[in-house]
């Protein structure tokens, strides 16, 4: 298990090399390729503003089926008018070359600065240069890794296997973010029409999933929509979707087992969710500046939306993100965040837990001792639970603290 | 007019004393009376989580009649059940045996940490040590004025006069807020059901409002429901609403003025809108850790409400804030937090502007000097404005930067 990664699941190879778009010395250009025409899914970004490769993109996993996965990380091309969609094509065409597949089965994506013309030299010699180090080593897999990082401080990999009757089955993935990270990911069918709005969150996220499992796309599309509403849907650094929002899964297929069955179906269906919930994880707890992971959950609620909404808008807010950064145990901001989100919410009908110990219960303080709580809460996770008893739904949310450097990486990151 | 000040309208006394509250020594208990029934009107936090006085203020605002408000800082008596109702019924009838009116005339209100029940042995020797001191001048009106402060580092007041026909009439107010901001107050008739719901925003904000125009409280009601829309409801710092947000307004009629006319009313809505506009700025620009105040124009949008969805969007973004802080014109943040607000948008269909200088047009960049527009936006007031082509719509919103000393206040900032 430990030696799982991305290239693991047969069939993929991949690097990533440093092209000189990124500031510092570190792989910015990253190509994924598979042995066949994949079947395919992915999820992007719902914000209006979209990128260049979020629409090329969306076209190209259109019919289902992807052979490639070209990406640069230091540049968006956001914002970049018909130059960057021109740019994002390009990226492909020469993609297509190095894979030895058509230009119309590469994914692209980008992520980094907004508004700025790709520096497309160092991208063609990038991508070109890929051709020469492809591989399916553990290595491989991780400077393919390193290669979409941005303001991340570390890799984000998981993959998992499991077992269909007697046949080995691998799902994997890496991912990226760390700032303006809350998607709201919505799988596409390509073009705008067909894009089905998932009630989501916000980043600039972008996570790629490889399996050997030999499933349709029409299955992956609808497994990766659900499995992103549990994972990358529920994370929330700063609640700002970015413009190149991407979740992509390629199915090479070279497992010979068979998904002929509900049973292997719902466990190929838990393995990706935990793969992606595993990813998910790991980019709230490298939230630009976080010093932990704060995990809100509502319970009770009356509806899923509005335990959705109460949960997002505690995680969202700024004076529960700074009490959680100084260990604070200050559950009146917790209270009336969940007050202020719009949905029926009763304060006297309702308890509220941090890491396990309840401080508030029926519209009151609960006596506890202060000191044993703020250490919990200088813990590297934390738990803060709502429990209404309005009805029976739930959500959680997956956010970090608001800490000085995440001003500092902000204020001080120049366009 | 530079000496118009909360008492400077015929009728009103007020002061403020320190009663051992607040931890600084600082005034914390305030009393504003009225030397008649006043007509009045007020509007609270539409946060479900509201505090005691809240509840009680809309009880005795609901007649349209009020002889005082008493006030203090320090605790806000929210979240602090029947013993918090209790004490703030016992606030009323102590002000109203200092000022000579009935319990049910008082509007009573508090600020500060939540969950704490009322110190009420201060609060009572305070409100009572304020019959000794209350009087009309400019120092009294400054005493009350802090008496209501928190986190706040400036006094906020304001006053305009006017005149119909030959007969002045002066409008004023004073106000706090600097962190839990985003109001979203609604005028209130008494008991939950009237609450009518105004799309707006949050804080612990309260604001204060005499008069001497002899204006009803029905009018009082609506003029002071549209000036909260212009103003306070305009202002986030967080987007936080309080459980304690109350703005109120009280009309002693001493003016000889008659308000029997359109103009006449006009001229009074004008002021009121005036006065409320300069206090909620004030509010703006003193946003805690704040360095500037950003107002966020949206023009040309298709309706109101995605006008002002965007402006929330944009001024709430964490990721806008800190490059604000940074005085970097990092426009993608901007154009994408529009395009995320989940209302329509076409960013190849707007421009926008920071302080005067066009940096992005039709879905691209716009070539402009970079440490020029830098240098505007290290002024203590920058505007964004996004312009777009899809209705004639428009919405303002005042905000702030996001500074370290934010973190360092909230985080700090131990309950």
């Amino acid at each position: 298990m430990a030696d799982l990664h991305l290239l693991s699941p047969g069939g993929f190879r991949a690097t990533g090399v440093y092209a000189g778009i990124k500031t510092r010395h570190a792989p910015d250009v990253g190509l994924l390729v598979c042995d066949r025409r994949a079947a395919a899914a992915a999820a992007f970004t719902t914000n209006k503003v979209f990128a260049a490769p979020v629409k090329v993109g969306r076209e190209h996993v259109a019919d289902g089926r992807l052979s490639a996965i070209v990406v640069n990380a230091g540049n968006a091309n956001a914002c970049t008018g018909r130059q960057g969609e021109k740019d994002a094509r390009r990226m492909c065409a020469l993609a297509a070359q190095v894979a030895g597949c058509e230009a119309t089965d590469v994914l692209p994506s980008s992520t980094g600065i907004i508004g700025h013309v790709l520096p497309m030299e160092k991208v063609e010699a990038g991508i070109l240069d890929c051709g020469n180090y492809l591989g399916n080593s553990l290595e491989h897999a991780m400077l393919f890794a390193d290669a979409i990082l941005t303001t991340d401080l570390k890799r984000k990999t998981a993959a998992v296997e499991f077992k269909v009757r007697r046949e080995l089955v691998t799902v994997a993935g890496v991912c990226k973010g760390s700032g303006m990270i809350g998607p709201r990911l919505a799988v596409s069918r390509g073009g705008k029409s067909s894009v089905r709005s998932l009630k989501g969150r916000h980043a600039t996220m972008l996570a790629y999933l490889t399996t050997d499992a030999a499933i349709g796309s029409a299955s992956l599309r609808q497994l990766l929509g659900k499995a992103c509403e549990r994972s990358f849907n529920t994370v929330t650094v700063d609640d700002h979707a970015s413009t190149n929002d991407t979740a992509a899964i390629l199915a090479s297929g070279h497992s010979p087992a068979k998904f002929n069955s509900a049973r292997a179906m719902k466990s190929f269906a838990d393995a990706l969710d935990e793969v992606c919930q595993a990813l998910a994880y790991q980019i709230a707890a490298d939230g630009e500046g976080a010093t932990k992971v704060v995990i809100i959950k509502v319970k009770g609620a009356a509806n899923e939306s509005a335990a959705r909404a109460m949960a997002r808008a505690i995680a969202n807010s700024p004076l529960v993100k700074c009490a959680m950064n100084g260990s604070d145990p200050n559950w009146g901001r917790i209270v009336s965040a969940a007050g202020m989100a719009g949905v029926p919410f009763n304060p006297d009908r309702c308890a509220l837990s941090l890491s396990g110990t309840t401080v508030f219960r029926n519209g009151q303080a609960v006596p506890f001792d202060r000191a044993k709580v703020s250490a919990e809460l200088a813990k590297n996770e934390v738990v803060a639970e709502l429990a209404c008893r309005d009805g029976k739904s739930e959500a959680t949310v997956w956010t970090c603290d608001l800490s000085k450097d995440y001003v500092t990486i902000n204020a001080d990151y120049h366009t």
